[in-house]
Parts: structure tokens; C-alpha cells; sequence
């Protein structure tokens, strides 16, 4: 049994990133897949939902797969949002970009892959058949075209667009908020929480889901490109909707405060409590 | 019960594509998805996992959100191979490809959210979960890195290149055989069939995913644009390796005859006539 502290989980979790990515058996495929994956990611989706199953007691060895899978598919979406015809960014977390580093083609075919291979790794999961279509089921829907590739179409679509508030929200908890709330409610599904408690975790993910995006919008304004690992205030040369376009800095701010607090509420209405999840809410900076 | 003569699902397949395409939210993601999903496939993949399901008494009407995933995922593989840095195709079926139409960022998401949609779909069987679970790493493993997408890699590497008869085999049977595969395999898991049969069906789809391509390049040097609703002569234009460049015209149309041969024979090896797959062998012309 793997030791409670989220922090602990990185290191395995890594390893068996690792050891899936090593079963590619094409050299070229293997290491275009390998690259972004090793790019130094936060890994916040996987330890989100290991965090969600050591909290209620389940077996966070055995979720090791799916929590792989979060960060396979959350990588293939990184791959291709930096393509040239879609968010065209060269950089990322400090390195060049898939496609930069290799070619576009590969980028788009290591994406593909990626994708494919997270619900290889649920098939591998040594779960009830019945929990393993469970996450199926959650996987599929918070990445496919009324999740997070819906999202994306979203934000594509609302550039040089001025959108309202409500649909800002919206694409968001597509493009971003879908996969962060996966992460919660898989761990759930595989810890065989109750109804309350996937209600609690739902509405955890949805205001944490959203600080994040709140929190990514002010960094790209304020943070340099060594603090951001990418280009900074792409978002104003893009004409991207963002919170700080609605609602001003301080206003942003003041927003970000808000669903941290409600974040925590949230988790305040399970019934014991959940400290490796409130752990993630100090990733914020609301002050 | 639906009819099992196998040109009868044809309709209740595309109502069934038709249907779960609707359920996409955002209209553009939608148009593009149903636009390359309608572009007037020969539904290859799906009518062969229903006439498998068919073939060994099988619940044919149950069976359909399984073959409507492979013509998503087989749907998504053609667009992202048609996208300007990959095949570069303007022509497909005789249409605009689907980044000719809209553009590369729409096609790219399109591709995305149709292999999600696939793993929908098999969330949605009313399958046993074990038999779900298992038709999941049937396609997974069929279409990640060591499947469908290391066979384009290889594909994509193998231009200007010349490779080995082998190893144009072993690509084309990753990049064409390994979905074809699956659908006779997925059939039978649906249908419950023993081992002997994975194994005849498995050497039915290997002769019949072999002799697909062989005519697959045989008609790129021989028929016309319109015949193909595609680019004629594109394979030799790009040094792609192809079977009649490694054996010339007639030996690949003896290569063809005799995968066909070899793909009845393995028929032949079940312990019942097949006369719904065996009925698939017509598409080729070996004379």
C-alpha cells in the first residue's frame, strides 16, 4: 500500500507512466509520446484522482491506470492545442512544443495515440467490469464532443468574439473543468463512494475546475515566459475570451477568491474530512 | 430482431450514426464531425462486426453502438491522415476532405472527438461489463501506439524508403489490419464465440485486412479519380511503399488472389458455414 501523502504518489505514478510508455514498440511514436508526457507536468489531474481514492479508502495502487490515463489524454489535448493552426504556441513548460521538436504530423499522431492509449490503461485495470465501464463511461464523456474537445471547439470559435460571462463559464467547464472533474469522480467510482458524496466531489471540481482557469488567465497576463514555461499575454494578442477581459484584474481576482472558497465549502459537506483534497486549493494564489 | 442478411443493417447502422451524432451540443464540432461520418463510406468495419455478431447468433440490434464506433474511429483515422502535413488530400469519397471544407483546427478536433465518441459508444453496450470491458481493450490496443496509429507512423517514415515486403506487411497490417481485426474479433466477444473461432476469425481478418490494401494500391495505379473519389497515382508521387512496387502489377494481383484464397480457407476452418462474411471476399476483383 502506497503511503496516503499525495506528494508521495508523483514518483510511481511516473513510473508507471514510464513503463506504459516503454510498450510502444515504435522507436519514433514512443518517443514523441514519451517527450511531452516527460515534459514536467504538474501531474494535478492523476494526483487529483489518487488523492480522491486514498481519501476514501481505496486502493490507490490499483488506480495507478487510471490515473495515467488522466494524464495520457491531458497531454494529447496540450499536443494538439499547440499546433500551429490551433493555439500556435512554440513553447511549452519551457521547452519547445511537440510539433517544434519534431514535426506536425508526429505531434498530431503522438496525440492520437495518447488518446487511445489512456483507455488502454482503463482496460487494464484489475476493478470490477462493472467499475471499470463505470470509468469508461466518466473518461469518454469529459473528453469527447460535448466535453473537453466541445470546449476547445468553444474557445476556437470565440476568439476576436466579446462572449457573456455565462458562456465563458460554460467553455471552460468544457475545455478545462471536464477532465478536472473526471479526475474526482473516477476516483470516487473506484473507491464506491455514495450518491452524496459524487454530489459533493461534482460541485469540489466544478469551483476548483474554474479557479484554475481564473488562475491561468491572471498568470498569462502577469507571469513572465520563465515563470510560465510558455508565452505570456497570448490570450490579448489572440482576442481570447478570457476572465480578466470580463472582469477586469482585480475583479478576476476577487472571482478566483470566491470559487477557492467555494471549493472548499464543498468539501466541507462531506461527512469526514478530506485534507489531501484541500490540499490542491493552496495551488492557488488569492491574495 | 433485425434481418441478418447483412446489406439490411446498412440502414439501421447510418440511423444509428445519425442519431448519436445528434446527441454532439455544439453545432460546428457537429457539422464537421457528421460531415466526414456522412461523406458516403462503404461502412466496411461495422457491417463486418455485425455480420461476425450475425454469423454466430449474436443480438444483431444490441450489437450497434459497437459497430458505429468503428466507423467513428475509422472516420476520425481518415481525416487526421488527409490533414495537409500528413497525406495532404484535398479529395476524399469524391468530396472536399474535412480540412478543405472547414479548416485544419476544426478537422483536427473533429478526428478527436470521434475517437472519444467511440469509446462512448462502447459505454453505452447493454453488454455484460466483462464483455464490454473486454471489447474496450479489443479497440483500444487495435488503434493506440502498437495498432492503427504506430502503423501510419511507419507509414509516415517508410516514404522514400525502401522497406522489405515484411515489413510493409507488418506496417499495413498495424495501420488497415489491426481495426479490421478488431471488428471480426469485437463480433465475436459480442456473440460469445470459443477459441477455435477467435483464432479462424483472427486468420480470416489477417488474409482479409492483407488483401484490402493489396487492392487498396492496386487501384491507386489503375483507376481514375472518379472511380476513386480520391487522388489517383498519389502512392507513387509520394515514394510511398506500396505492394506493387515491391511486386509489380500482376504479382500483386496473385498476392491478392491468394490472400483472398487464404481468407476463405480460414473461413472454411469453423465449425459452420459463413456465408455473411464469406460474402465480404466479394469486393475483390482477383481476376
Amino acid at each position: 500500500m502506497l503511503k496516503p501523502d499525495t506528494e508521495a504518489l508523483r514518483a510511481p505514478l511516473n513510473a508507471f507512466l514510464d513503463q506504459h510508455l516503454a510498450t510502444v514498440e515504435n522507436a519514433h511514436l514512443q518517443a514523441a509520446m514519451r517527450y511531452s508526457v516527460d515534459a514536467g507536468g504538474k501531474r494535478l489531474r492523476p494526483l487529483l484522482l489518487l488523492a480522491t481514492v486514498a481519501t476514501f479508502g481505496g486502493e490507490v495502487e490499483a488506480a495507478m491506470p487510471a490515473a495515467a490515463a488522466l494524464e495520457l489524454v491531458h497531454t494529447y489535448s496540450l499536443i494538439h492545442d499547440d499546433l500551429p493552426e490551433m493555439d500556435n504556441d512554440d513553447l511549452r513548460r519551457g521547452q519547445p512544443t511537440a510539433h517544434k521538436k519534431f514535426d506536425v504530423a508526429t505531434a498530431v499522431l503522438a496525440g492520437d495515440a495518447l488518446q487511445s492509449e489512456a483507455f488502454t490503461l482503463l482496460g487494464q485495470l484489475t476493478a470490477q467490469p462493472q467499475v471499470q465501464v463505470a470509468l469508461l463511461q466518466t473518461l469518454a464523456a469529459a473528453i469527447g464532443g460535448n466535453g473537453m474537445v466541445g470546449g476547445q471547439v468553444m474557445d476556437m470559435d470565440s476568439q476576436g468574439q466579446t462572449i457573456s460571462l455565462a458562456d465563458l463559464k460554460q467553455l471552460q467547464r468544457l475545455k478545462t473543468g471536464a477532465l478536472l472533474e473526471a479526475a474526482v469522480v473516477m476516483g470516487g467510482q473506484l473507491a464506491n463512494v455514495d450518491a452524496a458524496t459524487f454530489g459533493a466531489l461534482r460541485a469540489f471540481a466544478a469551483h476548483f475546475g474554474l479557479a484554475f482557469q481564473i488562475q491561468d488567465d491572471i498568470n498569462d497576463l502577469t507571469k513572465t515566459a520563465a515563470q510560465l514555461g510558455k508565452t505570456p499575454n497570448k490570450d490579448v494578442a489572440e482576442h481570447k475570451a478570457t476572465f480578466p477581459a470580463l472582469l477586469g484584474l482585480a475583479g478576476s481576482r476577487e472571482a478566483l477568491q470566491q470559487e477557492v472558497a467555494a471549493a472548499a465549502a464543498s468539501l466541507a459537506t462531506l461527512n469526514q474530512p478530506a485534507p489531501q483534497l484541500s490540499a490542491f486549493l493552496t495551488y492557488f494564489e488569492t491574495r
